[in-house]
């Protein structure tokens, strides 16, 4: 039975090309039928990549099957999962992000969570030298624009050396400038016109208690800051409703910006203002505030968070 | 800040001997102060295993102090840990069970779980084959007995190809006959003459639910299962009161004989029977039911477990 491969929901180009990237291996290394699915449309970065290397879409599933054999990759959240998840048959589980509890299994499986940056780089070290030399160029590009993606080239905090060596050696293996490349990939995830404001406040979005209080955190890594401040009275009037529907009391949107390294926090209310201040230490004066260095919510943002 | 290295609750050989492995490749080949610790006094195979090799035994904790920096090996159940391990600053899980949920990090660490027999096997594969070598001959013992300990000697049908031929490289090392050693192992096991009714019934014993269920499923491996059944009639009438302290249902013994690869489950009352029926298809007619070939908790008895 074909086992499917998947990221988290809003999938963005990890989640997306983690899951390509692993189904190639079970299939041509380990000889086990796997198929990428996404659990939803992927973000303009993450379609872009898949356009520039040439790689089918996967198909959108929407929850699984009772039993069915699957993998989960780029997160350990159910909350991030089909409804479904625990009574899948999970067999595996490739994560770099913190152990959020919830996701349970019948027996013993195969679980590796790392503090990288990036899924692809935990792959192709599960995978081996020897398998990572045999990737067809699409597969070796997808695995680089994961680790760009999620590295913001090597700007985040979250990079380690080791993400760096491993994009290195595939951008030399592709032949390809790696800068030009990176440049082309965020050009796309900045392009955020076709979205309405609703979309943009859930796009790359996480929900986080802080006591209390439900916030979910949304971040637009971009380089062109500009294009979503220009729309920020409209972004923070939507801001009350998205929050309502999805039931948390207030959305956090951090602009963040690639090239100059920093974040916009939109500060549309008394109860931003104050998380602004007691997270960041931050001097809110108007509707915005900056933030210098800012640009994980991994290891920047959520775990400062305070209310 | 030294780091605690520590397993489960009532600790085996595995949850003894695996903090003790890590804690030497963390200090020796990692340069990463570590400290072995146990959550209990250690049952008489480990204790065996420990004045064999001649290794210190670890000093028992009962707690984490909030913030300490902890590893958690062969395990990541929260039930199982110290009361306040997710206020500690976990850094690393190395485990071979079920993924629980329930156990959280504030930040992405390094997990690994495999579907291995031994938590050892995978502290191996993880330190690779040049750390593995220079392990001193103690450390090898420990390792070794870990394997032993948890494969039954190859019998228990968790026993991977992978488990098998480190465990006997191991020996190989050690100039060891590895059938005699782990009789040795299996013969320190079996002496529970020290151990009040109530101590054997939790000496190795998980809780599940089924249902509504709440069962205490205790096993007991064995060379010399004569010696627990004879005590049949005292164990059974103290299952009632170490299932009220322990806030459960029922208590279940399985007592597993290595040697003829089967377990006999002690039938107190009508619950037991039907579980017996249920979740192994078994003639019951007295107070005692054989089952022909169930050697493992994990593998054999939790998933089939049914009331």
């Amino acid at each position: 039975m074909t086992i499917q491969v998947f990221g988290h929901k809003s999938p963005d180009t990890d989640s997306t090309g983690s899951p390509i990237l692993w189904a190639w291996y079970l299939n041509e290394i380990r000889n086990t039928p796997a198929e990428a699915k996404l659990l939803g449309e992927p973000n303009t970065e993450a379609a872009f990549v898949l356009e520039r290397w040439n790689l089918e879409k996967p198909a959108i599933i929407s929850d699984v099957e009772p039993g069915a054999p699957v993998i989960v990759v780029d997160t350990n959240n159910p909350a991030e999962l089909p409804a479904a998840i625990n009574q899948a048959d999970l067999r595996q589980v490739i994560d770099h992000h913190k152990l959020t509890g919830g996701l349970e299994t019948k027996g013993p499986i195969d679980i590796t969570i790392r503090p990288l940056a990036c899924t692809a780089t935990i792959m192709i070290d599960l995978m081996g030298e020897a398998a990572a030399q045999q990737m067809p160029e699409a597969i070796k590009g997808a695995a680089l624009s994961c680790i760009l993606s999620d590295t913001l080239e090597f700007r985040s905090p979250t990079t380690t050396d080791h993400d760096r060596a491993i994009a290195q050696q595939l951008a030399r293996d592709l032949g390809l400038d790696l800068s030009a490349y990176a440049a082309e990939m965020f050009a796309a995830k900045s392009d955020v016109s076709a979205f309405s404001d609703a979309e943009l406040l859930r796009m790359d979005s996480k929900e986080y208690g802080v006591g209390d209080t439900k916030f979910r955190v949304s971040v637009l890594e971009t380089t062109a800051p500009q294009m979503v401040l220009d729309r920020k009275d409209s972004l923070m009037a939507s801001m009350a409703d998205v929050a309502k529907e999805d039931g948390v009391d207030q959305v956090l949107l951090f602009i963040v910006d690639i090239l100059n390294e920093e974040a916009t926090l939109l500060v549309p209310n008394d109860l931003v203002r104050g998380v602004a201040e007691k997270s960041f230490g931050a001097n809110v004066s108007g509707d915005t505030v900056v933030l210098p260095g800012v640009m994980s919510r991994k290891k920047q943002i959520i775990p400062n968070l305070a209310v």
